[in-house]
C-alpha cells in the first residue's frame, strides 16, 4: 500500500532525522517488518472488519479468521514483548521505534491494532506495578502473544466519573499470585472483552475492595486494581460473562463488550464472584490506571494520526488521478486537468498535511519524552496529544472525503471507514473534554509550573534557532507571540470564576496544542535547514501555510474568552 | 418524538413571528398535520432505512414497505401538490409553509423525505419551463403523488464539471409531448433513479442535442434538458436501466443509482435509445437546471439543518438525563449532577444551538425571499444558504454525538446515523467549495454589486434597529464591524491573482456565511425585544454567545488571506 511506504518515510523522518532516535539500525529494520506485515496481513481484511463485526455466540464472541491470522503473525515475530526489559522476556526496542511500528499497524488496520495497544498496556502496568510471580503468570503470556490484556475501567453509570465506580472486591486469601478477592460487578466499552484469538484474556478491573468489615474507602481511595484473567491458573473458567456486544459506529473489527463480573452463572471453586488478584498495595488503583491510561492516550492518538495520514494520502493519490474541470489560470490552455490543481483541494490537501504531520510530530515528540523520562513535560502535553490529535485529524478525515465528492460518500473508498474509526478517539480513554480540564486545571493552574516553563524555553529555542535563517524569522516571531497570547491566556483564566473557566477549557486546549503543533512544525525544519529535496520543500511549505492560515485562529479563540458578558452568559445556562 | 414539537416551535417563530408569513392558519394546520406524519409514518423507520438498504433485484429496486406507507401516506394528504398553482392541480401554499413542513419529514427521516424534495424540484422544472401537454402529462401525476422525479445530471467522469457530460440526444420526431429524441448515455449519483414505490418516474436528463448534421453545440451551448419516463405513455418500458447502486456511508434509506440510457437492453417502440422529450428550446438546458439545482440547494440545507437540529435537541435531552461527575461550582455539594450542568457540556450545546438555529433561519430566510421575487438577493445568498448550513450543522452533530460519550458512538442512538446523513450534504447539489467559488466570483466579484449592497444596506438597518436597545448596542457595533471586514475582503481578494483567490474562496464562505448569520440571529432578537419568555431568553443568550464565541474566529479566516506569502504559497502546490 503506497500510503504505509509514504507513511514510514515521514516517521523515518520524524524519529530518525528529527528525534535522533540511536538505535537506527533496529528501528530501520523493524520498521521494515512491520510495514511489510501491515501490508500483507492487516491492510487486507480492514473492510471486511466494518462489515463482518464480531458476533456473540453462546456466550463466546467469534471474531475474523483474518484478524486471528493477523495476530498470530505478530506474535510470531515477537512484537507484543518488543517494548519490554529482556529480564521479563521483551526486546528492549526503543519506545519510538515500537511506536514507529504500531503507526503502521493502526494506518492498516485501526481495530486489529488495537489489540496490540491494549495488550502492552495492560502488560505494562503488571511490568511496572506486580509482583514477579504476577508478572511471570499474567505480563508474560501476553509478551508472547498468547494472552492479551483489557482495561475494565467504565461501568454503566461511571464513564468520564470513575470515582462512582460500583464493582466491589472481597478478600478471598491469598496464594503465590498475592492478595486474591472476589469480583462483584459490571463494566462498559471493554474493547478485547472478548474474543476466540488468544487462550486466555487477562482484564485489568479498577474496583472497591471491600475490608474485613465489609466497608469500601470513601471517594477514589478504596480503588485498587485486580488482575482477573478469564481462565483460571488451574484451566476452569473464571466467572467473567459477556452481557452484551455494543454496535458501533466504527472500529468494528475488534468487539466491545459489556463484562459482568461475579454474576454467579460459574462458581469458580466453587464459591460466587470472579477471582481476580490485587496488583500493589490498596487504595493504589487509580495511580496504577493513570499509566495505563497515559500509555493509552498516546497509544490513541497514534492511532488518529495514522488513520489521519492515510486517509490524507489516500485522497492526495486520489485528487492526482482524478480528472474534473479546467485549470484557474486559463492560459494554462483549456484542457481538463487533475483535480489537485485546482486551489480548493490543494487548502484541503494542505490541510491534511498540516494535521496529520502536526499529528504524528507531537505524538512521537511524547514517545521521545516518555523514553528519555522526562515525566514533567510528558504530563504536560499528554491532554494536547491525545485531543488535538483526534480532534484534527478528524477534521482532515473530513477532508479526504470532501476530496473525493461523492465518491468519498460511497464504501467502495476507504475514507468514510477512516473517518468513522478516527470518530471514537476523541471520546474514548477519557474525553476530550476531560482532557481539556486535566490540561487547564490539573496540569497548568495547579501545577507547579516546571513543565510550563521548561515547555516555554524548549519553544523560545527554537525560535532562537530558528531567527537565524532568513526565510524562518518570521515563523519564529510568530511562534513567540503566540507562546505569549497562551501565557497571557492563562494568566486570565486563573483569574476567572471555576464555572467560566471551564468553559474555555476545549478552545483554550485547541489553542495551546495549534502553538505546540506550530513549534513543533518549525523545530523539524530546523534538522537541516539547507536540505532542499522535495520531502522537506514540502514540509517548509506546510510549516509556512500553518502559521499563515492556521495559527491566527487563535485569535478567535482566545478573543471569545474575554468578552465581558461571557460571565453573564456561561452562570447556569439551562434554558436552550 | 419531542424534537419534533420543538423543531415546529422554533420553526413557527421563524415562519409567523419573524419573517411573517400571512396565513398563518393554513401554515399552522400544515405544520401540525406535518408533525403527526412525520411522527407517525417517517421516524419509526429511520434506522431501518439505515439497516435494510434499498436492492437490486433483476433489474429492479426494492425499498423497504415502511417508506411505501410513509410516502403514500404523504400523498393522500395531497402535500406533493402544496407548493404548486391551483390552476394546474396544486394547493398554492406559501414556500414558507412548505419549507418548514418539509423540516419535520427531513427532521423524521432524511432519506424517505428526499423523494419529497426531488419530486417537488422535478415538477417545478416542468410547471416552469414545459409546455402544458408535457405539464399535464409528466408534473400532474407527481403533484399527486402517483409519479416521482429525478435529476439526472453527473455523470461517471462529469460531476461538478457539467459541461463535460457525454450523454446524447438525437432527434426523433415529435408527437403532442413535444420535441421527441432518444437519449444514450449512462448517469451517476441518481436519488430515487429506481424504486417499486411510485407507478412512474420522470427522469429529468441533462444531454447534448445532435443535431440534423449528427453534430452538438460546443461547450455549455448545446446541453439540454429532457423528460425521460421510466414508463412510457403507451405503458410500455423505456430504455432506462439500472447499472448498479451506490452503498453510501448514510442516507441510505433512498436508493442511489447509476442508470444507462438507451444501451439497447430495450428498444422502445422498435428503436435504440431511451425516448425523452425536450423542455423548452434547445440550449436551455442549463438555465432550467439551475432553477431546480437551486431550489435543491435550499432543499439541502432544509434536510441539514432538519438533522442538525434534530441531534441538537436530542443531545439536549440526553445532558439533561444522564446524571455523571460533580457539579463545577463545589458549593452546590457534592452529589452527582445531570452533565448539562457541567460547562463544557453547555458549550458543545450552546454551538450546536447556533448553528442549527442559525441554519434553520439562514435557510427559512431564503424561502422567504424566494416567495417575495427577491432573486438577486436569493441568489447572492443561495452559496451561503447550502454551504455554511451543511458545514456547520455538521459539526453540531459531531458535538451531539460527542455529548452521549461512549453510548453516542453506537448505533444505539441515533446521533452517529444523523451525522452520517449529513454528511452527504457537503458535497451533492455542487460541493460546498464549487458553492464558495459560485459566491465569490460569480456573485459578488463578476456580479452588478446590487444585492451586495441590498444585503449591506439590510444588515445596516438591522443594526439601526438594534441599536436602540441598550442590550444589543454592542451587538449592532460587532455586525457592522463584521460586515466592513468582509466589504475589506472582497477589495482584498479582487485584487489577487485568480489561482490564488480561489485558494480563499472557502474560508471566505464561512466568514461571510457567519456574519449573514449572526446578523439574522440578531434580526430575530427585535421582533419583540420585551418578549422574555424562555425561549426568546434562550434565542438571546445564543445570540450573545455566538457574537462572543463565534464571529471572532472570522478575524482568523480572514487574517490568513493576508499573509505576504500567501502567493508564493499558492501557486501551484504540487508536492505533499
Amino acid at each position: 500500500m503506497a500510503y504505509l511506504a509514504d507513511l514510514q518515510r515521514e516517521v523515518e523522518f520524524i524519529i530518525f532525522d528529527w528525534l535522533g532516535d540511536e538505535d537506527q539500525e533496529t528501528g530501520q529494520a523493524v520498521l521494515d517488518l512491520s510495514q511489510r506485515l501491515a501490508n500483507d496481513m492487516f491492510a487486507p481484511h480492514y473492510r471486511l472488519g466494518d462489515t463482518h463485526e464480531p458476533e456473540l455466540v453462546d456466550g463466546r464472541v467469534r471474531v475474523s479468521q483474518a484478524s486471528k491470522d493477523a495476530m498470530a503473525a505478530y506474535a510470531e515475530l515477537g512484537l507484543f514483548g518488543a517494548s519490554f526489559a529482556p529480564e521479563i522476556g521483551g526486546m528492549d526496542l526503543s519506545q519510538l521505534t515500537v511506536s514507529a511500528s504500531y503507526l503502521m499497524f493502526a494506518a492498516a488496520n485501526l481495530s486489529t491494532a488495537a489489540y496490540i495497544m491494549l495488550t502492552a498496556a495492560n502488560a505494562r502496568v503488571i511490568a511496572t506495578f506486580a509482583t514477579p510471580a504476577q508478572v511471570e503468570h499474567f505480563a508474560g503470556p501476553q509478551m508472547e502473544g498468547r494472552w492479551f490484556g483489557t482495561m475494565c475501567l467504565s461501568e454503566p453509570n461511571a464513564g468520564s466519573s470513575l470515582a462512582d465506580i460500583t464493582t466491589r472486591a472481597t478478600p478471598d486469601g491469598s496464594d503465590g499470585l498475592g492478595e486474591r478477592y472476589r469480583v462483584f460487578g459490571q463494566k462498559m466499552w471493554i474493547s478485547g472483552g472478548e474474543q476466540d484469538i488468544s487462550e486466555n484474556i487477562v482484564h485489568l478491573v479498577l474496583a472497591k475492595a471491600v475490608d474485613s468489615d465489609g466497608k469500601v474507602g470513601s471517594g477514589t481511595a478504596g480503588i485498587s486494581l485486580f488482575l482477573v484473567p478469564r481462565i483460571l491458573p488451574d484451566g476452569s473458567p473464571n466467572d467473567v460473562v459477556v452481557a452484551g456486544l455494543n454496535h458501533k459506529l466504527g472500529y468494528r473489527g475488534i468487539p466491545n463488550c459489556a463484562l459482568n463480573f461475579g454474576e454467579g452463572d460459574l462458581q469458580p471453586n466453587g464459591a460466587a464472584g470472579a477471582v481476580g488478584w490485587r496488583i500493589g498495595a490498596e487504595g493504589e488503583g487509580l495511580r496504577q490506571m493513570f499509566l495505563m491510561m497515559n500509555e493509552a492516550r498516546i497509544g490513541v492518538s497514534l492511532g488518529a494520526a495514522a488513520v489521519g495520514y492515510r486517509a490524507f494520502r489516500q485522497s492526495l493519490t486520489y485528487a492526482r488521478e482524478r480528472v474534473q474541470g479546467k485549470p484557474a489560470d486559463s492560459e494554462r490552455g483549456g484542457g481538463n486537468v487533475a483535480i489537485i490543481d485546482h486551489p480548493d483541494v490543494q487548502r484541503m490537501l494542505m490541510q491534511q498535511k498540516c494535521y496529520c504531520e502536526g499529528a504524528l510530530a507531537l505524538t512521537l515528540y511524547a514517545a521521545h519524552l516518555s523514553e528519555r523520562k522526562e515525566e514533567g513535560l510528558l504530563s504536560l502535553l499528554t491532554p494536547i496529544v491525545k485531543s488535538w490529535s483526534s480532534a484534527w485529524t478528524l477534521r482532515a478525515n473530513d477532508l479526504a472525503i470532501q476530496i473525493h465528492g461523492g465518491y468519498g460518500y460511497t464504501r467502495d473508498f476507504d475514507v468514510e471507514l477512516l473517518w468513522r474509526d478516527n470518530r471514537l478517539n476523541p471520546i474514548h480513554e477519557g474525553t476530550n473534554g476531560i482532557q481539556a480540564i486535566d490540561l487547564l486545571e490539573r496540569k497548568i493552574l495547579r501545577g507547579d509550573g516546571v513543565a510550563t516553563v521548561e515547555l516555554g524555553s524548549r519553544i523560545a529555542a527554537t525560535a532562537q534557532r530558528a531567527r537565524q535563517h532568513q526565510d524562518m524569522a518570521d515563523l519564529a516571531e510568530s511562534l513567540l507571540t503566540g507562546w505569549n497570547r497562551i501565557q497571557t491566556t492563562v494568566q486570565f483564566l486563573r483569574g476567572v470564576e471555576r464555572r467560566q473557566r471551564l468553559f474555555h477549557a476545549s478552545p483554550f486546549l485547541d489553542a495551546m496544542g495549534h502553538v505546540v503543533v506550530a513549534w513543533l512544525l518549525l523545530d523539524q525544519l530546523l534538522v537541516n535547514p539547507k536540505n532542499d529535496g522535495i520531502h522537506m520543500r514540502a514540509k517548509k511549505r506546510a510549516c509556512r501555510w500553518f502559521f499563515a492560515s492556521e495559527l491566527p485562529s487563535i485569535s478567535g479563540w482566545i478573543a471569545a474568552m474575554a468578552m465581558p458578558e461571557l460571565d453573564e452568559l456561561t452562570s447556569g445556562i439551562e434554558e436552550f
